[in-house]
């Protein structure tokens, strides 16, 4: 059996590294376009930052026993009769992949906004490990003293913190109204705050439409009036499915671009399973599929697609947007629905937000924990948690203990019933997480005494 | 109506504010033996470290409105028949209060253990305020140099890293073969081996049986030749449930000499609840009663009970002996059953360890994280969960994964399912959670490989 798989990144190296485990016969080979395998794209702030020494440690593993790893192979064409897969390599001639089943993780790449003067030097999107040499060449021979950042979600935000950390004076430009729309704008407005502590300036409900030149210096100028002179630009305004090898192929395309795939990463094309960022997302809460693309889908997705491929029968159990994400000192999380999302999809939805400790008060070096919670008025149900605080007091798998209980259908009210770990330097009897389900309890339960006596 | 609550510690205060929360006309009467309404006595190790300054700041509340706290009541007799209950106060005459509904919360306290000597002027239980506020004035008195602590569980050992941080030289005995023997010996070994870092002597398999006194000068003697003198001793090696009260009334007493109750906390008398350490506790894997003190269960029992003295119908959701610990440096964080009483249940468990980066090793500061995970090997359903690591790496909300999981029954399998929250600095794309689980699964499918070719 020859299972193909394009693409090296999460989706394909776990599906590869899955299918090794099962399946000791199998052969199976691994299209990689570039020449970096299984390279944690997450972790190239950390690089450009200076955080991380030596970009090679990026990669997530760098054994791949038993798989046949083929380097600089872009795949170019998909023939679903004759099952095979045409490549391009640099160089050798045009080269064809006999398949049996073939797992399709192209991945996504960056969205370019139509911004004038995009294509300058010293102005970059980062997405690929080539993206970042690119950077990291520049900051290390142009020196920038400033740069404008393009967008503030997870990797315009992240990259603030690491070209800061270098001693780069940093503006975020962003369309939106508070940095990080992934989370409510009540901790949108405390990353703002945070950011700007440590010297960024942060400008919001900025469209940028235009980088001029001059010389060395580059000028940025948007709505607003928004108008910033620095050396150095990076354009982070989110991501897009690379789906044309598939859609080219026949694969159907589905939501937001992204190839469209059933619960098995099945496409509609029999041996042919997709995964990860070029593919739809199956939402747990929502059951149906939209798009989410996230290094931890990617992996599970791929698993699931190998496993199937292989003759099993996993169903992909279905993302929840858990997210989490490191700014300076802040750590901010989420899973679930949000309140505008939860009312977009007709649920009936009741928000609060309460403060805890991250541990009992009375033992050193307590700070807030900031809980925002969730949940459907009618059923009860828990849709969703987002939680921030100082980086070191158990935020993200805090925030876990919400993903856990929403993937099983919890209620608000439930999760006091949770037999959770407690000692004084580390939580409270009741978690924060339980006092902040109480909190809503209470509040809800306030509102509906209010509307009787009113 | 009228709520009577017998115990002002976290079954008690709990009971009482959830009543409050819930109806306004109840009358709400907590009787306090002592001075000190919902002291978290898990604090005392922090106070006594000189880590917590002042020890009012160990009350977990001291605003009760709409409670009547009655301090320095002792309840001598229940009439179940008048239902009343007989007080006892300092100076005063005895007096009585009525009841509609009583929840009995009168906790527990340390086992004495026959040891000769243990009266002497240096020797110390601790477990109640007044105990703590005993070993504070000796310790500021007559400054001990060294001191030998009996017993290595949590509170001896928490003392251990407690007394070491205000420069005493501690001496640990135990009769256990490893310290903190509520974990497996794996993990046990390296709490030693940290205690010893941190100039700890441990001794293990030692059954401290005399302390003899010569001047301010004690000297502890037990088996396997152990000698020590210090001016000091501790002794810590359990509690055991204030019962008697109850069972003078007339209430069962269960498992380990606690008061029976059912799930709803009702003990077989009509109107009288039981909770806390006084009281039996469910647990959610053994589907039956057990005993399980901890601070966290008495504030869900005394919630539970006081919703249903309240008219409600909730049951206690049970135990899984979730429990954590930092000792200098280490977090011990432990839920569920262990591969030994899994056995003994007729589960048929497999344990495997695995040791993973708490965060990607490219980001500064990753450690490393020791899971064990036990599972039935019939029904692939999760049992329990070890987890060790540095303080930082969130070792105790990582474990809060793993008791939600166990909580909803799920399979070692399925946690490779759950969207868990990822960032470099935090996580990897598969948390050490999952990987520990995945860990699991590929061991028990290498051994039924091997039995198959065997």
């Amino acid at each position: 059996m020859k299972l193909l798989i394009i693409g090296g990144s999460d989706a394909g190296i776990s599906a590869a590294l899955r299918a090794r485990e099962l399946d000791r016969e199998t052969e199976i080979t691994v299209l990689l376009a570039d020449d970096f395998p299984n390279y944690s794209i997450c972790g190239l702030p950390f690089y450009l930052s200076g955080e991380t020494q030596d970009w090679r440690s990026l990669a997530h593993r760098t054994e791949f026993e038993g798989i046949d790893i083929r380097r600089g192979h872009r795949a170019t064409r998909i023939n679903t009769v004759a099952k095979t897969v045409d490549v391009s390599t640099e160089g050798a001639a045009s080269l064809t992949f006999r398949y049996d089943k073939l797992v399709i993780g192209t991945g996504a790449g960056p969205v370019e906004p139509p911004i004038e003067g995009s294509r300058y030097p010293g102005v970059f999107l980062l997405h690929t490990m080539q993206d970042s040499f690119d950077v990291h060449r520049y900051l290390e021979t142009a020196k920038p003293q400033r740069a404008v950042i393009v967008g503030a979600g997870y990797i315009g935000l992240e990259m603030a913190d690491a070209l800061t950390h270098r001693g780069i004076e940093v503006t975020i430009a962003s369309r939106t109204t508070t940095v990080l729309a992934t989370v409510d704008a009540e901790f949108g407005k405390s990353v703002s705050e945070e950011l700007q502590r440590h010297g960024v300036k942060v400008y919001t409900s900025v469209e940028v439409d235009r980088i001029a030149r001059a010389g060395d210096q580059l000028h940025v100028s948007g709505s607003s009036h928004f108008e910033q002179d620095c050396e150095m630009v990076l354009i982070a305004v989110g991501v897009k499915p690379h789906a044309t090898l598939g859609a080219d192929a026949g694969l159907d395309i589905g939501i937001k671009g992204a190839l469209a795939v059933n619960r098995k990463m099945e496409s509609k094309l029999p041996d042919i399973y997709v995964a990860g960022d070029c593919a739809e997302t199956f939402h747990r809460l929502l059951n149906r599929h939209t798009y989410l693309p996230l290094g931890t889908t990617a992996h599970k997705q791929g698993r699931v697609a190998a496993e199937n491929a292989l003759g099993g029968n996993r169903e992909f159990a279905g993302s929840l947007g858990t997210q989490v994400v490191k700014i300076f000192g802040l750590v901010i999380a989420r899973t679930g629905l949000r309140h505008h999302e939860a009312l977009r999809e007709s649920f009936h939805p009741f928000t609060a937000e309460s403060t805890a400790n991250d541990h009992k008060a009375y033992y050193p070096g307590a700070t807030q924990l900031r809980t925002r919670v969730t949940g459907n008025t009618e059923t009860g149900r828990l849709l969703g948690a987002q939680i921030m605080g100082r980086w070191g007091t158990e935020v993200s798998k805090r925030l876990d203990i919400f993903a856990t209980a929403i993937f099983h259908g919890m209620s608000v009210d439930q999760i006091s019933d949770l037999d959770l770990s407690y000692t004084p330097p580390l939580s409270s009897p009741w978690d924060p997480v339980q006092m902040a389900c109480q909190n809503w309890c209470s509040k809800l339960e306030m509102i509906a005494a209010e509307e009787v006596t009113a």
